[in-house]
C-alpha cells in the first residue's frame, strides 16, 4: 500500500456492541489481559468450489498496528452507557497481541486456522469483527476472482465492478480481484491506493453526447491516446458503432494515432466478436483488440472461450464484486485457548464444534510440488505421519514420503509486524503460484474434488476428551 | 448524520478512470461545461419482489457538496498520464450542478428517474460512479429489510450483519438496514455515525473463557445491566444453558438486575424458542424476552411466525447485508440531454433503450391514498390522463380522479444542499408511511403484482421520433 487512506481508517467502535460490552465484563472480572489464543477459519467454500483464496491480511494488520480509542470514540462509548473506569482503560489501550497467519494469498480449506491470534483476552476478542468483515469479503472476491483467471488463461481480466460494488466495500473489491488474478480495475481510488493498473473505456454516454459515433471516436483518442478504446454498441454494433470505430481508426493512425481496442458491451458476445474480429482484421487493423463486458462471470467467459470468441480483454462487474451466489464466506473467530487451557464450542452438529489448542497448520506436497492433504496439528505436536478425518470416525490417511510446510508463520510480535507490507502483485503472483500447485480436480467448477484437511492424533484426542468433559459438565444439570 | 466520518470521506478518484478520460476529452473539444441531464434508475426489482426503498440520498448529497479535487488526487492523475491543462482545471472544480431527487425512502419502481442531476456535462459524468455506487448498494438492503420489517410485524429486527459485511460497506449496510425498517444495529460505528440504536448481545466464546456458563451470566449482567442478554447455546442449549440462564436470571434478580432476553443461535429456532418461553414463563421470567439469530432471512422470519414460534427479536445478518440472491441493485445513470437537445441509448432490446428528455415522475393515488400507478412524462408535458404502456404498443391506462402527486423535486441548487439533512428515523418511518399506501398485492413476496408505471404521450412520441432519426442517421452506414 503506498499510502494509508482514510476510507480505511477504522477505529476500534468498527465492532459489534457485544465485543465492548464483553470487554467491559472481562475489565471489572479482572480477566481482560489473562491470555487467550483465537483462530481465524472458514466451513464452507463458497461457489460450490474446491479451495478458497485468502485474502485482506495486510489490510488486518495495519489497521491492527495503529488501532487505538479517540476521545470521540470513548466520548460516544460513554454516552451509550459504558463506565468511566473501563473507559479509562480503554483509553489506554493498544493492540499488543501476537498474530500467526498464513500468508496473504495462500491457498485455504475449510476448517484450517488461517490466522491464530495470541493476546490478551481483551485484545483478541475486541478485534474479532473487524477482523471478519476484512477477510471474510475480500477472500470471496479474490476466490471469485481466481475462478475467472483459471478460464481466462493468458486473457486480460479488468475489474468494472464500482458502480455495483457495495459502497466503500468497492475499493477492496477491486484489491481482492487483483490479488486473485485480475490485471487492472477501474476503479481509481483503488489504483491509487493500492498501486494497481488503472484501466477504462468509454461510455454511451460519451457517444450520445456527440450524437455522431465517429466524431465521438475521433475526440475521444484525440484526446487520450494512450486509452483509445472505443465503445461500439451505442445505436447498433455491426451496422454503425464497427464501421465507424473501424474509419476512425484508419483515420487516427494517418494521424499518428494507435487504436487500441473496440468495447462490445451487449447482444451476443460470441457472435459479435467473431464479426468484429472479422472486419477489424479485412480493415487491416489486427492490432485493434476485443473488450467485452455486460454481466460476465466465470462461467459466461469460459463458455465464450469454448465457442472461440476472440476476445482479449473481459471487464468484469457486478459478479465479481458481490461474489455472488454466495455473496459471503462464513469465517469465523473462535476462542481456542484461555488462561493457558484449550476452549471449544459444543455443537449437537460434530461439524460446528470448535477446534482447541494451539495449533498449526501443515501441507503435504509430493515430488513435484503438488498438495496432497492439509494436516491440523496441535503446535507442540511432532509432524503428525497420519492424519484423522475431522468428523468421520476410522477415517485416517498416511501422510509418509511428502514434504511438509508449515503454514501458519508469525506475522506480529506485541502488536507489531514482523515484515514490512507485501505488494499487491506479490501476493498476486504468490496466488498464481500456489494455485498451479493444486491438482487440477480441486479446480474444477463440476463437483470439486475435495482436498483432504484432517487432524493430527493430539488434537483429535483433546477434542474427544473436552467433549466428553463438558457433557458429564451438564449432564444432569437441566431440569 | 451527527458528523462526516473520514470512511466515507470520499475522493473525486473514487470513480471509473473512464469517467476522468471522457472529462479530458470534454475538456479539450469545449464541451465540458456545456449543459446535460442525467437520470439514475433501475431497470430490474431485486428479490422477485414487487418494489424497491430508495436509500443512499443523503450520502450522496452531502459527497458531492464537498467533492474537491485534492494536490494528491491531482499528483496521481499527472501520474497516470493526464494532461497538465486538464489537471489545472480540475484543480478549481466543484461541483454545482442543481438536483432533483424521490426524498430518501420513497418508494419505487423499475425505469422511472429517482435523481435527476442537471449541470454541466462534466460535472455530470464525473460523478456517475459514486451516485452509482451509494444509491444502488443502500437500495438494495433498504429494501430487503423492508421484506424482514413486513413479516416481521412489530417485533425487533437488529441488525448484525457487521462480520460478513462487504468490508467498510458495512457501515452503509448498517444505515440501510434501519431504513428499510430495522429498530437497531451491533455496528457500534454506524449506530455513531448514523444516530442508530447499538444493541448487542454476548459471544460464545464469553461463555467459553469462563467454562461455566452460570458464572458466565452473572458477571455479565452484573457489568452490563443494560443489556442483560445471555447467549444459552454454548454446550446444549435446553440441557444446560437455558436452566442456568433461568437459575442467573433468578439469582440476579434478588440483586436488583433484570434479565433482558436470552439468545438463541442454532438448532431448530421454532422449537427451541416454543421450550425457551415455557421453562421461562414455569420460572417466572414472563419478561425475559426470547432473542433468535442464525441464518436468518425474510421467509425464515415468516415461517417462525407463522409456525407460532415466541420470538421478541430477530437478529440478520449475511443474508441481510449482502443482499441475497441478488446482491446489487442494476440502477443506471444515462444521458437524457445535452445542450438542451434530449438523448437516448438505441438497443434491439426495447426494454434497454433509455428515456430522453427532462422528466418527472408524478404519482397516482386514490381516494384513500393508496398507490395505483405512476406516470414518467416530460416536465413542460401537463398532467397526463393517460399514461402508455412502455414497451407493450397499444397499452394504455387513463389516470382520472386520482391525486396526483410530483415525486421529484429539487434538493440542490448550484451544488449546495437547499435542505438539511434528514435523520435516518425519519426516513425509515417515512418507508413504513409510503409503504402501508402500497397495495398488498404489490408487497407479497410470491409473484407479486405488478406495479403500473406508464409514460406522457409527449415522452412517449419524443422516444419514437428519436428512435426513428437514430435509425436513419445508420441505415446504409454499415458496410
Amino acid at each position: 500500500m503506498k499510502a494509508r487512506s482514510k476510507l480505511l481508517d477504522f477505529s476500534p467502535l468498527y465492532t459489534d456492541l457485544y465485543q465492548l460490552a464483553m470487554g467491559q465484563a472481562y475489565f471489572l472480572d479482572g480477566t481482560a489481559q489473562k491470555p487467550a489464543i483465537f483462530d481465524y477459519f472458514f466451513r464452507t467454500i463458497p461457489f460450490q468450489g474446491g479451495y478458497v483464496v485468502f485474502a485482506g491480511l495486510e489490510i488486518l494488520l495495519e489497521t491492527l498496528e495503529n488501532l487505538r480509542f479517540s476521545d470521540d470514540d470513548l466520548a460516544y462509548l460513554k454516552e451509550i452507557g459504558f463506565r468511566q473506569d473501563y473507559l479509562d482503560f480503554l483509553k489506554e489501550f493498544r493492540f499488543s497481541a501476537d498474530v500467526y497467519s498464513m500468508p496473504e494469498g495462500e491457498i485455504v480449506f475449510p476448517l484450517e486456522p488461517i490466522i491464530r491470534i495470541e493476546g490478551q483476552l481483551f485484545e483478541a476478542q475486541l478485534v474479532e469483527t473487524l477482523l471478519l468483515n476484512l477477510i471474510n469479503y475480500q477472500s470471496l472476491i479474490a476466490t471469485k476472482a481466481s475462478r475467472m483467471r483459471l478460464v481466462a488463461g493468458s486473457r486480460l481480466l479488468s475489474d468494472f465492478g464500482l458502480r455495483r460494488a457495495p459502497g466503500p466495500g468497492g475499493l477492496l473489491a477491486s484489491r481482492a480481484a487483483v490479488i486473485g488474478g485480475f490485471d487492472s480495475t477501474s476503479n481509481v481510488e483503488a489504483a491509487r491506493l493500492f498501486n494497481l493498473e488503472p484501466a477504462g473505456t468509454m461510455a454511451h454516454s460519451f457517444i450520445e453526447s456527440y450524437g455522431d459515433e465517429f466524431k465521438a471516436f475521433q475526440k475521444f483518442v484525440e484526446a487520450n491516446p494512450e486509452r483509445a478504446i472505443l465503445l461500439v454498441d451505442t445505436y447498433d454494433t455491426l451496422r454503425s458503432g464497427l464501421p465507424k470505430a473501424i474509419k476512425a481508426g484508419l483515420e487516427l493512425e494517418k494521424k499518428g494515432y494507435k487504436l487500441k481496442a473496440v468495447r462490445l458491451d451487449s447482444g451476443d458476445l460470441a457472435y459479435l466478436s467473431k464479426r468484429a474480429r472479422a472486419r477489424l482484421d479485412a480493415a487491416g487493423l489486427k492490432q485493434v483488440k476485443i473488450v467485452v463486458s455486460n454481466l460476465l462471470d466465470e462461467y459466461v467467459i469460459k463458455s465464450l472461450i469454448e465457442q472461440g470468441a476472440p476476445i482479449d480483454i473481459f471487464g468484469v462487474g457486478t459478479k465479481l464484486v458481490t461474489g455472488v451466489p454466495d455473496a459471503a464466506l462464513d469465517g469465523v473467530y473462535k476462542l481456542a485457548m484461555f488462561d493457558g487451557e484449550p476452549r471449544m464450542k459444543l455443537s449437537d452438529n460434530i461439524t460446528k464444534t470448535t477446534l482447541p489448542g494451539r495449533k498449526q497448520v501443515t501441507r503435504f506436497a509430493d515430488e513435484q510440488g503438488c498438495f496432497m492433504a492439509d494436516a491440523i496439528h496441535l503446535v507442540e505436536e511432532k509432524l503428525p505421519d497420519r492424519m484423522f478425518h475431522p468428523f468421520e470416525v476410522g477415517k485416517s490417511l498416511e501422510l509418509k514420503n511428502y514434504q511438509a510446510e508449515p503454514l501458519l508463520r508469525q506475522v506480529m510480535a506485541d502488536g507489531k509486524r514482523l515484515h514490512p507490507g507485501t505488494e499487491i502483485r506479490e501476493i498476486s503472483t504468490y496466488v498464481s503460484q500456489r494455485l498451479a500447485q493444486l491438482p487440477p480436480e480441486h479446480k474444477r467448477f463440476e463437483y470439486p474434488h475435495v482436498y483432504k484437511v484432517g487432524l493430527g492424533l493430539r488434537l483429535y484426542s483433546l477434542r474427544d476428551e473436552l467433549i466428553k468433559k463438558y457433557r458429564n459438565n451438564f449432564e444432569g444439570g437441566g431440569p
